[in-house]
């Protein structure tokens, strides 16, 4: 229940109303596995991030990688920020040299950034076996990269990397790098928990006797290793930090960094810190979804706060105490992160989820318990056999209307066939041809695409066309594919999901065979089935 | 690193040697959207969650549930477990009734297990609006149903449900739930977050108020609403928890349940209690792979210890760190959870990440700078163009040893074809033709399929069966696609994975190509091509 924990408000808005927040999915959220961005998509995504309010987005490491100097060329031209400061990172100098002639430290300043945040030392061993250099030496490159950006006029932040296992091995001298970097004027010291295995009790011990030995604002930076990086930063700002960093959906390098997107939900909600306005964190579920388009990282429907199952229900036990009082069974309002609650039509499902979905959708099944015995038997029956209308609302508003007798047919589909053919290294090209009835008329219309669904599409577009030209609007705009009994290989039975859009809205077909072209075939039709019916075109 | 936690090992593990480590899985897990088990996969899972030597597995809800009933019912033939204690969860007693005629009690007790955990309400508006009963009815229901079945020799856990949301609204009552439980003769008291909305904090302290009004076991079940179940888990058995509650892989209802793999492994290696064996704690990384097999849940690569990139590094900075002393880069050793330190090779690789690459595979790539830059610059070339090397080891390695000059040319493709046709709403089938060249001679063989890969693969085999008998103990074991660019839909680019195992171990190969039965037909070829030279088997 959101009131739960809202009790904390008033003094801790005053101590944190200048907290930062501050964005690194560009920089170390982009070290991801599988994570490959282009320039565009960079700036894309920092227009997403800068819509939730955040205070700084880091875009990259100018000079040390082209695409990030690019970014940063493209950023001065092309990108405006509403909110958000842009920050470049880069490292300390190299040893033995001087900041100003460093050529990576002058690529921080021509990236053009008004932040500069540097990646330093602070672990003794770190020191000397990567970076081969004395301990000593380490400062001076600190303190002389600090000094020589703070001359040209660039606020600067040091991020403390290793900070957590480097004060353990050596505290004095983990400490002496945090105020050699105050000292020279950096404005901000970020303790890097960079191998992720801290645990938040030390985490806030650590902070508390670094805070403790300089005055200047002490940020965190969390990896995931533990499971623990959104408490671990929550323990940090417990204890006084004051600024935070984290990657939309806990991008990162192995198991992530901090969720952004569930320390500011946490910090903001269930701690009452105004971070961002509350119409911003109402994108936060848009976001979260628009940035898993562009990385093409599939979202995580767990993930706190913005995942498509963070307020979804489906044992039937709760469902019937959902409909008494939903913040019975909520943590907090989905609508402030702008999610929503869903009631999940599954197997588990008892009557009372059947109904809530109806009345999610406008029917109202109330008295007609016999309707939904035979409609979830259905439903029950079809998942048994491979189906899932957990993420196929527009396969399931089909079923209810078969079983209300609200189905319209627009066609009868007499056969369809698709080849895929290739020759030696040439590139493979599939042709369908699709035979059905339609406004009274036999059609036969043949179909080429770059593969057998692409045809398959083409092909039964071509046969309805003159009979429904609203299919003009609708474009098939994705399409997942599951294999279901994943020991049998290709024997097994395949899930497929199809995504289609009018321009107006989406919504998601499911089809299940054997075979993969059957399966998308099945969530084809019903797919362009539901776009007539939605726009309630009449049957010709 | 490992080191740096482990220092309060002496006193926790005194204290909390004989903390529970109880699994939910099979029951509060598997609530998940989408996760829909048989009662087969339940008793596998039950098997593979014992092999990591938790002290208590719950089944499932007996009674409620047709499907647990069955569970219990062949769990007590054929269950033989090395390890945990059966558990069967079920509630209690309806209102105004007696425990001995309750008919879903008895159903706790047919079940068999030695173990009943009962969810006992402990929230007034729980009470009144969910259970529509009186506060005092519900104490009555708690003293009655456990001393009722610890008559029936029973040892029983209760489960408080919404216990820190009730807390918050009436601690009195709250506490006088757990008193009722504790002095009727329970073992345990779970304080369960149910809405999953606490922070570790307000977890320690509950955990602390409560233990101090009861002498009963107190125990932790938290759901990750905040993304804090781990860290909530852990502030309990901080606070003195010494029962705590997960499941594998996080599975549960929403955002899941408390993982119980990070949380045993955080206790274990990072707070030095000894909760299970070494070697079982080592099986950590294989139990939660499997059990992702059975569930069908794709495994979450960013899952801290075991998942597939929790110890993967990416970026050339801690590449070439890495070959100075893994250490500094890890928090942990991944091989105490059974886990390996993996290097990726992708666009973000310098050349030391390809030589780690190549080593892992035993070849030493050190004086061949040159072999590195080609090698690398066509690895960024393919990744531009969707190609992932991450997930596709034994792509890579083809790659590798074509560079090398010990690429083996076992067949020639001339063409490959596959139609794929239905009629009205019969199934459709698929039959594939493919002509190439092996062993000197022409081959044209075709083969039928459930869908174009399974045709495509049967075909291939049919055709190069006489020239290479080794390819009878090849299986594709599982397929993948990803749609590249999801804005366009069919239109977009495919990758398909492919894992093909040949009994003894299974590897990866990747196709890319607009159409997504090219792009299995590259990634099938590979498959092969890579088991052959797998087994040195020699062009014919």
């Amino acid at each position: 229940m959101s009131s739960t924990t809202s009790t904390t408000t008033a003094t801790a808005s005053a101590m944190l109303a200048d907290l930062h927040v501050y964005d690194t999915t560009l920089r170390d959220g982009a070290q991801q596995e599988g994570l490959n961005l282009s320039v565009s998509d960079k700036l894309t995504i920092a227009r997403q991030i800068d819509d939730l309010g955040v205070g700084f987005i880091e875009g990259g490491w100018p000079g040390a990688n082209p695409k990030d100097t690019e970014f940063f060329a493209r950023a001065q031209r092309e990108l405006k920020l509403k909110n958000a400061t842009l920050a470049a990172f880069g490292a300390t100098r190299r040893a033995d040299g001087r900041a100003a002639d460093d050529q990576l430290v002058r690529a921080l300043l021509d990236s053009g950034a008004p932040v500069v945040t540097l990646v330093a030392k602070s672990h003794t061993r770190h020191v000397e076996l990567a970076l081969r250099t004395t301990l000593a030496e380490n400062l001076a490159m600190i303190r002389d990269t600090v000094t020589f950006l703070r001359g040209e006029g660039r606020r600067v932040f040091v991020d403390a990397e290793h900070f957590f296992d480097g004060y353990h091995l050596d505290r004095d001298y983990a400490l002496e790098c945090v105020r050699a970097a105050a000292e020279s004027g950096a404005e901000v010291i970020a303790l890097c928990d960079t191998n992720g295995g801290m645990l938040p009790t030390h985490v806030a011990d650590v902070v508390h006797d670094v805070l403790s030995a300089t005055s200047a604002r002490i940020g965190i930076h969390c990896h995931n290793d533990t499971g623990c990086a959104v408490a671990n930063s929550m323990a940090a700002v417990d204890a006084g930090a004051t600024h935070v960093q984290g990657t939309v959906n806990g991008y990162g390098e192995r198991t992530g960094n901090a969720n952004i997107l569930t320390v500011v939900s946490n910090l903001q909600i269930k701690q009452g810190m105004p971070l961002v306005a509350p119409e911003q964190l109402r994108e936060a579920t848009r976001i979260s979804h628009s940035i898993s388009e562009v990385t093409n990282v599939p979202p995580y429907s767990r993930q706190p706060y913005v995942g498509a199952s963070a307020f979804a229900h489906k044992a039937g036990l709760h469902a019937s105490a959902l409909k008494v009082d939903p913040d019975l069974y909520q943590h907090t309002d989905p609508a402030l992160v702008g999610n929503s609650m869903r009631t999940l039509v599954s197997d588990m499902a008892g009557r009372a989820s059947i109904e809530l979905k109806a009345a999610e959708m406008g029917v109202d099944l109330a008295g007609q318990p016999e309707l939904i015995a035979n409609l979830l038997a259905e439903v029950k029956n079809l998942e048994l056999q491979g189906w899932t209308f957990d993420a196929a609302d527009a396969s399931f508003e089909l079923l209810l209307r078969k079983h209300l007798h609200r189905s319209v047919s627009y066609f009868d589909v007499e056969s369809w066939r698709v080849i895929t053919d290739a020759r030696e290294a040439g590139e493979a090209t599939s042709e369908a041809t699709v035979k059905l009835t339609a406004g009274g008329t036999r059609h036969v219309a043949t179909g080429e695409g770059n593969g057998p669904v692409n045809a398959l599409d083409h092909a039964l577009r071509q046969a309805l066309n003159a009979v429904y030209p609203e299919l003009e609007k609708l474009e098939l705009v994705d399409f997942k594919v599951r294999i279901l009994d994943a020991s049998h290989g290709t024997d097994a039975i395949t899930r497929v999901l199809i995504e289609t859009a009018d321009g107006q809205t989406t919504w998601t077909t499911v089809g299940v065979a054997p075979n993969i072209v059957e399966a998308s075939w099945r969530a084809l039709v019903d797919g362009i089935t539901y776009g007539l019916q939605r726009r309630e075109v009449p049957a010709r």
